[in-house]
């Protein structure tokens, strides 16, 4: 299996970098292929603009989603986004470690995702859900937080962690094909032992083993909607 | 009233970008001072490192949270994202302009939550929801999408939109404790007819007029909680 391990830390001595190496030691002790971008340490620019696409016309009206199209069929993507999209097309399992932002990704994934999930390939027309782009792929997020278990859920003072993570999981990687594998969360990193934060690595580990018996998350079947997406009764 | 407008896009001539004017020229209209970050022209800078702190030892461990609260004591934090804390300080309202990207915002405008929401000034310790420390400033989403009304909903095949605006809404904005007002949202924009993108910006003038009369969102309120943040029964 060739795994890409997507990560997003601006400091490379964090817990949230411990688990990426965690993730790249297990699945290459599992004999694995394993390839990371590590985009603090790529520099990597996360702002969609113009420049993303090398013979665009800046005088010209800019459709981001049209040009991302163009630009594929020409090969006229700027290079860092070309080399993005060949590590996920190898890929069999897109794995991303990072800190918890302000309930989603940091901005330089978000960007990550916004500039390589690229019309035309991704997705684009009914090729979407359970007919994405990126269909007979896995993926899965491995974050950390401040807030505590007991914090999220039903009934608790933040509501499920499930909504929070739906554009990601639901509205980024399971759109475009994903079969999104249920997260590994670390809780309250910044205030336990580093026991605990070792017990936390090695539930990682063990969670990454057992990858394969772990069901998917469930997202709609375009199989289940009319040709206008209205559900079929 | 003080009005801070921050937008998010690519392109100067897009219907969003027409959105952020009628929002200006509406509140200017009613007679109230409106500020305007445009992140794309302003080049802003969405990426959360210790560049943001500029007394921080490049060498020592970086804690994002504590170096902000580290920074605004000592007066230190990066004059972009100092500049930037000073216009919502002023703003009574702070309406936020951009398309939905990945159902969520821009990296750009991730960005701008990830490193202008400091800690020890927008939240900390207790200091969340309706404690926050946007207490008494409102905020509001108003954004287009290529999707169909029809597509989002209970029963729809992308379910209820709000699932995916939480970790902005609720996540960000009420955590912090401001008081959010419904979104607007223009959706189908890139598919419909220039009359239709018309109407829209005539139903966003009248949105605004009336945004008085609208009901903010519900969120958590801290006194329904115990000391660690358990539901009191």
């Amino acid at each position: 299996m060739n795994v890409l391990i997507v990560h997003a830390h601006p400091e490379k001595r964090s817990f949230t970098t411990a688990m990426k190496t965690t993730v790249q030691q297990t699945f290459e002790q599992l004999g694995h292929t394993v390839e990371v971008s590590d985009l603090y340490e790529m520099n990597f620019n996360p702002v969609a603009s113009a420049d993303d696409f090398i013979d665009f016309d800046e005088t010209e009206y800019l459709n981001y989603a049209l040009e991302q199209r163009n630009a594929l069929k020409s090969n006229t993507l700027s290079p860092d986004i070309a080399a993005e999209i060949e590590k996920v097309k190898r890929a069999d399992l897109v794995i991303f470690t990072f800190p918890l932002y302000w309930t989603s990704v940091p901005a330089i994934l978000k960007g990550w995702i916004d500039r390589v999930f690229i019309s035309g390939l991704f997705y684009g027309g009914k090729r979407f859900y359970n007919h994405g782009g990126m269909i007979g792929k896995k993926a899965m997020l491995c974050f950390s937080l401040g807030g505590r278990d007991h914090m999220f859920g039903e009934n608790s003072i933040h509501g499920p962690i499930e909504q929070y993570l739906s554009s990601i999981q639901r509205g980024s990687l399971a759109y475009v094909g994903f079969e999104v594998i249920p997260p590994f969360i670390a809780y309250h990193v910044p205030y336990i032992s580093n026991e605990s934060r070792q017990d936390i690595l090695t539930n990682l580990e063990q969670y990454l083993q057992n990858l394969d018996n772990l069901s998917p998350l469930e997202f709609p079947h375009l199989e289940n909607f009319d040709e206008k997406m209205n559900p079929k009764t």
